[in-house]
């Protein structure tokens, strides 16, 4: 059993009738639904909870934390940021999705500026594995074909990742490394590309398949590493002086 | 011609006698020396002096920053420490020494702990390539042989450096990943272990080799990138609904 | 239920009494009795059997092999070789141990020599975790201790691995990167340094563990790859001329 | 001065007009005349002459190798690609171009099938930077347009590239990792996708600019690596038995 927590700052949905159309209850809870599973207990959060939803006490509790952010990203206090980093750097399993790239805890985790290239008309994306036995892309055979998303563009200021999953095709012509692993301290991260907020992406069977992989992939079991003073191992041979 | 800013808190070496013995005129000055080259312009900046003496021109003019920092990384400003961070992204090379490890900017860089073992008994360090024909490594045939330093142990809270170039093996048992390189945006990072306060390492004409090859490796090279809103350049398809 | 073959060549044990005395009944029956567990099931192939024991029957049905060679990797047979890459190729999972970084099918899957240094000295090795929370670092906490095996130091002219978890300290001075995986098509591939014949390493209870660990890490899942002529997803765009 | 050894097949140049036409005097010396420079001492190579004209005095006299191969792969000579793969392991440059994919000594290095999905076309191939300030990309400020070329698609069965620079969208939907460099012994070699027979890719001048980079980023400097039986740095510690 894993306890999953999901994290959207829930203010389009709110504001902008486009995107409530599409996602009435809001993105959370859409993915709630389309990741439900036996395996899962899924919790949600949002910005406009107390520590946007988000308490010492929750997040030790999560296993595998989503987030989903966009407009407010500034609104995230940097007092939980700091509390999801180090909960990340202790263990627990992040999945930043789509505009997520610019929130607080992933720019933090990467140390870089996450910036892109973006374009919103519509366009196809077509989603190839370059990974095919991660466990990342279990069951995804084919490109994963997204009718309608917003582009984001080459180059992605990000550390190079430890593994590169998915890159996707844009009709426009661009290209994109959308699934990414990364390691920080204990926690694995999983950056997920898709998921604008105008489009049903997070109703697609595969967009949330993979999703549904990271979560049984991101959690990672260490004890406490040691760090500080030691003692030696061996007897040590100070050089004669 | 590279201009070379060497940063060291100094410290130790007013406060300290027994450092104050083996590095007179600060740590700082040593590397200035023992790097000297026709190809290197180097400066020199400190703590105490206004900006550290990092301004923004200091920073815009140098090609390779080199940090040696160790009890006064809290002193650091978070202005310097931002505009730091900032000019690596965009390009400026940044070779981090020993405790600069759990220096701001390095931490910044890397987002997670950079928590380490250590041990001060003078031991003996052998530091071995494992990465012969790399830039960095030039010139340096057998392990680089350090009769006394303070130990560093794994585990080393870094991510998996992009590229692995020195592990030292240490008297008491020890092993650490001494010498890794990262690319964060535009900036070339080399992390390099020995320089303890108290031992004249960086007298050391290996170690000084070492940091004078990560010099001449760490600038870049790329034009501003394009980031946001672009146009296709392609005609889209957008899909018939 | 995870299908083990160990591959030994079995030759030091037959002629060697030294190595007679630890594994009598040779390298593969310590391997299996050690790892005995009921989520494996185990069978051992040696080289004298008809095709070395890896008939293709025997590899179709192998979801990680273990191999231990030294003295006789000229023996094995190219056409078996080339049957044990292409199953690595296909998803079966490898693991190579100790003095298999000379054999055959490493050497095919690496591209490089595999070569290093050696001594027999019966010194002491410590083996490091750089990577805690890897599947085949689990359940190790401290430096795994082995009090007597032959050194393998560096340069270990491999590829860089894809993850690097642990790093030995060998009592004379020497470092090494022990445990490495690395991709190739779709199988997972782990070589683990320890385990010369002369002393009893694969009866340490952590060595043991790891070999374990790896095992359950190993085997991948992925369909059949389509290569080769393909359509197009999207109606393509000719250029005009 | 670089002294670099461009191998072609020369065999569709000869046998199909179209190709004739775009390279009447082959590919070769298409590439030669491209990347003429004060700085590269240029010599061609082709599969009809004794040795392929890559005797062990070329070789040795060559800092780096192009390979242009595809309908004649079989036609190469095991011990010459033993040859070539045993240089590139000292340290020889080699840059694998397009169809080379699939060349012996490439797949020799690899250590996979190398396999990929494919399509002659004649779409419009659009190549992006991910690693702006790799010197290979050093000068490509833009995508890499090239109006016509043969697609090829992932699934593309390498190994992880250890360092990923340039990724390509085609028309019809695919994505390729078409700049890619691997370390292998004392060598650095380069993939790089673009230049199907029937297309006159080798004159687009960026598609030159980016050879001619990886021209200079691949010598690589290293003394004989001492491998084999070693001397003890330190004392050893023998454990009481």
């Amino acid at each position: 059993m894993l306890n999953v927590t999901i994290w959207n700052e829930f203010v389009h949905e709110n504001i902008h009738q486009e995107v409530k159309a599409v996602y009435p209850t809001g993105i959370h809870m859409a993915l709630a639904e389309g990741l439900a599973h036996p395996d899962f207990i899924i919790r949600t959060a949002t910005l406009d909870q107390p520590d946007h939803g988000l308490t010492q006490d929750v997040l030790d509790s999560t296993d595998v934390l989503l987030w989903w952010g966009h407009m407010a990203h500034d609104k995230v206090s940097d007092e939980i940021v700091d509390r999801v980093v180090k909960r990340v750097l202790d263990g627990m399993g992040l999945i930043v999705l789509h505009s997520g790239h610019f929130s607080k805890p992933f720019k933090a985790l990467m140390g870089t500026s996450c910036d892109l290239k973006w374009r919103e008309a519509g366009e196809q994306e077509l989603m190839w594995s370059v990974n095919p036995t991660h466990p990342i892309a279990e069951g995804i055979t084919g490109p994963i074909i997204i009718d309608q998303e917003e582009m984001y563009g080459e180059f992605f200021d990000i550390p190079a990742p430890d593994e590169l999953i998915f890159i996707s095709n844009f009709s426009g012509g661009e290209v994109f490394r959308s699934g990414c692993t990364f390691k920080r301290g204990h926690g694995n991260i999983f950056y997920f590309r898709p998921g604008h907020e105008t489009y049903p992406t997070y109703r697609n069977p595969e967009v949330l398949k993979v999703i549904s992989n990271a979560i049984r992939w991101a959690p990672s079991k260490a004890g406490k590493q040691v760090f500080g003073n030691s003692q030696p191992i061996r007897p040590l041979q100070i050089p004669v002086v």
